[in-house]
């Protein structure tokens, strides 16, 4: 998505260590007409796709997904993130290893909210190593529902999770993918998307 | 407003000790439609402040504030929680006292995202001892920003919280106002809010 590939060079902030920091339109700043745009094209990308909920995970996921949730008249669910030792059966869990915070957290959905009649798109803000969108995946498939694909808002390219998800064979759609990043200069190098706009 | 209150009469489910879970279209699943009503009924009662930008607070307020923010045309902050112990400079914190989690944590936000400029509004799924909403109201004072009100989907209007801000001359619209509760009968009583739709 060529609007968002601008909107990230432009503010944007690289650092050592193949950081990205979009925290001034997209992660803690939200820039929710920017988001809009996004779920518009994630529902053009989607089109075919009989999504009847969107699942993503606490927090910063949670804007983008429901904003793009209008465009797609569903409703939104959020695996909420947790270091209670005892879950409860209640609820479907996973485990996930985080390497910005360098812990294992535990994610849950209550029950209720995945159930076998469920064509799921799982909505993140990125992805890196892809360990989240694992966990959800883990989710969805402890709850018998169908998943329809994965939608990021921006993908590092240079990690490892994108390749891991399409080696599996799940639909991913990434609105900008960082090929490369240059700290020094500040400028990122995106991925030719033909389908995109 | 209406739509809200027979919406919490209709799917909520009222437990002993006062608790209301609203959790199939509130804050875990949630009715990204209501939300974009919901948004639109924030806008009319605050149609004449003007707000340039949103804040709320991770988790479950992060969706509301999203969708109602396409209303205004304005950004979206949120405050993180984090019970880091060092709090570097870059950040406004304050500290909240959470009553369901039994603990005390930090919230902050970057620097850059509130200014003396910022004219902001507060947006958040539940109102009850207020805690939550007075640390994002030292943020903003920190900040030197101007607190234009604050938005509340369900006000637990028995706890203390809605007094407080009232009687600190907050402007506070809640769009619903919960003034009883009856777990044998799961009744909720709303209170009469004449301005509202």
């Amino acid at each position: 998505m060529k609007l968002l590939e601008e909107r990230i060079q432009r503010d944007g902030t690289v650092k050592e260590g193949n950081i990205l920091k979009v925290d001034s339109f997209l992660n803690h700043q939200m820039d929710v007409e920017l988001f809009d745009l996004m779920g518009k094209e994630f529902r053009r990308l989607f089109a075919d796709a009989p999504v009847n909920k969107i699942l993503t995970i606490e927090a910063s996921g949670i804007g983008i997904a429901c904003v793009a949730a209008l465009s797609f008249h569903v409703p939104v669910v959020f695996a909420k993130k947790t270091q209670t030792l005892n879950i409860d059966g209640q609820v479907f869990s996973s485990k996930v290893d985080s390497f910005t915070h360098k812990k294992t957290y535990d994610i849950i959905v209550s029950k209720k909210f995945l159930t076998p009649e469920d064509h799921i798109l799982i909505i993140d803000d990125f992805l890196a190593n892809g360990c989240a969108v694992l966990g959800l995946i883990d989710l969805i498939r402890a709850a018998g529902a169908t998943l329809e694909g994965v939608g990021i808002a921006v993908e590092k390219g240079f990690q490892s999770g994108g390749q891991r998800l399409r080696e599996m064979g799940i639909r991913l759609e990434s609105l900008a993918i960082a090929e490369s990043m240059d700290a020094s200069t500040g400028k990122v190098t995106f991925r030719e998307q033909p389908r995109q706009s």
